[in-house]
């Protein structure tokens, strides 16, 4: 388990994201003082989410990661780099989707030809599949960028802050895209869990909806790039 | 069990749509003769849906309904109407959807004020019900023609099946917007089974796919009201 | 010309609608105190707006439409009509569009055969169609519902101001989708001015904008019907 | 004038594509031979598109591009090229729009604060531009590709043929989003001619429509990249 807690009580700080510490904690479900309860979900099911109740729980020193009190800047270091994951996540579930769904295409016959051979299958899988490349493209953009920024301080934050949420936005739509006309490609087939589709349809959401949403993504890039005034 | 079997062999029909009969059995699951494997699938779980194999199964004389060898018409007769029954199992999922996810808008307080009073909330959800309205209409529609028929003579069983083909299409399509952007408006809380949202988004898949997919419906109001060539 | 001018000053009023009385004038652009600017637009051509400047300009008293300091009352009496006029505008435009390019997609041979044989012509052509239909069958739902609001008080302004806007709201979008695929379907000859579809989609982007904007009309049902905060 | 001529007669060649010659003419509108009707057009009136008669018109043989009989390959060399070409002129329209929108939605004030500060204003167009800087990248890697191949045989024509459409489909429909919904954004005055994006959307269907329609961009990746039969 990777904690954010508090280690300095928040009237001896200035902000409130000040006085946190990480910790890294090899973890006992049973633990005294923990409690966790199993959040049952629509995917994502390779790991498990839980609602977490923490009563007299004692966290030992020497899992402290980084500085005492350091842990909200150490979290948001990691965020822009978090967000090039994720995006690499949904581009995954789109190709692979895309490929059963051409395979199907192709194997598939009705009225005696492939129902690849339908341009109303064809076409729709043909645009997801350029659209995940551009977001490929941004995903891999972001990274570079990112990386890059170690040597090349005329990198701002800025600049990576716009392209790793771009990226994570673009990739998680499009991987969504192609997920959903793979699964109405494929008819009856693409709702069966066999094919595997509709599982990578449902992985999609999390990408959409995390470690960041598409409404504050679009505030962002709203404010830091179109020079918008604040929304919310 | 509804079955539709062969009754007479195909060689002493003329179309291979003759000589089937339409049975309502009263179904057992270890009849001899009858093997079923159940498909796993993404939603549409109240009903489970089963690969059937038949190797001297016995069907009783007594179970036939309608008339011997008509049984592909009798279920051509049902197929509008179902086309309604399905938009209208369609529009109640997106309903629901927009009610949960209009409440969660208004209760939930991000940054001190309720999610719901952010326009980049509010109007997907508002655009999402204007369309389900519209879809509704569509579907009192049809029904209201497909009722009429009966008995006025005038009402032809183009502009049937034009209007319950698209009531279907218009409906799912809505409905599935709906969920859509009822889990996304609920972020973390839309992916959680807790509220239901992900749950009607998987079964607006049944309705967006059977009993015909969105494309063959595109293909019959293409050729039949556009009057283009057909494409198949 | 319709004219709504201030009859009693601000100061003397309540609210700033109040004191505003409406007149109708039979015009004349070299009028003393009158100045016209004609606004060059996209479409919408067949009647001019302009800029109009008063200095001086006198209104004869018996061009007084109904009462005196009524006249935001009057105009807003106006508002649901008109929008189920603007959404029956929206509906022709997009019909014309569909029936030009659905005759030049069966006539049109490329690669042996008419174009409208391919499903990535037929289908968005299919499908706008459908669109199209449910937001005719919104708008005359919203023209009933004003028309029978008359005699039937138990049809609320809550009801019909709904049912307008959405019909406004639905017929705008479907018409340009509309002439939008019409456009794209024909290539070139969707751009050319012979073939008038291009027209008729310069046409289209006055009813989604006027006389209220989609935004607006998002805004009132996330309100009205959802139940969701003010947003602005 | 660049004309693409039959130099070889069609019966003395093997496939249609050979015996075209390529001819550059210091171009004479009322040179005799030669009739041109000047096409009316949406837009593109930087650059008038005529239907051209030829009755007897003489071509000087010192016009030749190339050899004589290599007129279509030549023409097919600098097709990919041109895709990317066209791509850049799609996305200046694009970022020329969203500059406009940006600006009016900061300055245009109504309800007591910029327009821009609603996410109904806000969203639609950060997300144009996201989607404009993919397009972008895609056709970075485009033109990048196309000219790294002429030093480096590693890069197939394939590979530069899916990046090149792709990248013009992309920023052709990108392009167009932005235009919208800058437009949109706008309401009035984007109708107006004097703000310019209504003319930038009229712009934007060239790119789109041309020089290969989205439709056969759709087919190219289909059948090359997705292995889907020919459709047509």
């Amino acid at each position: 388990m990777v904690l954010l807690a508090r280690t300095t009580p928040l009237e001896e700080v200035k902000k409130a994201s000040e006085g946190l510490s990480l910790f890294f904690i090899d973890f006992d479900k049973n633990a005294p003082g923990l409690e966790l309860k199993r959040i049952k979900k629509m995917g994502g099911r390779a790991i498990d989410a839980n609602e977490v109740f923490f009563d007299g729980y004692e966290v030992p020193t020497d899992t402290l990661i980084g500085e005492e009190g350091q842990g909200f800047k150490i979290v948001l270091h990691g965020m822009n780099a978090e967000r090039c994951l994720l995006a690499g996540e949904a581009l995954g579930l789109g190709y692979a989707a895309l490929k059963r769904a051409s395979t199907y295409a192709r194997d598939r016959i009705v009225f005696g030809r492939p129902i690849g051979q339908n341009q109303g299958i064809q076409h729709p899988l043909a645009s997801a599949y350029m659209h995940l490349e551009a977001a490929k493209l941004a995903t891999y953009h972001a990274a570079r960028l990112y990386d890059a920024s170690v040597h090349d301080s005329s990198i701002t934050q800025h600049a990576i802050g716009v392209a790793c949420n771009s990226a994570k936005y673009l990739a998680a739509e499009a991987a969504f895209t192609a997920c959903e006309r793979s699964v109405l490609c494929m008819g009856g087939m693409g709702y069966a869990a066999e094919y595997h589709v509709e599982r990578y349809l449902r992985e999609c959401f999390v990408p959409r909806i995390a470690p960041v949403s598409r409404e504050m993504i679009m505030n962002f890039v709203g404010e830091r790039v179109l020079g918008l005034p604040r929304s919310y």
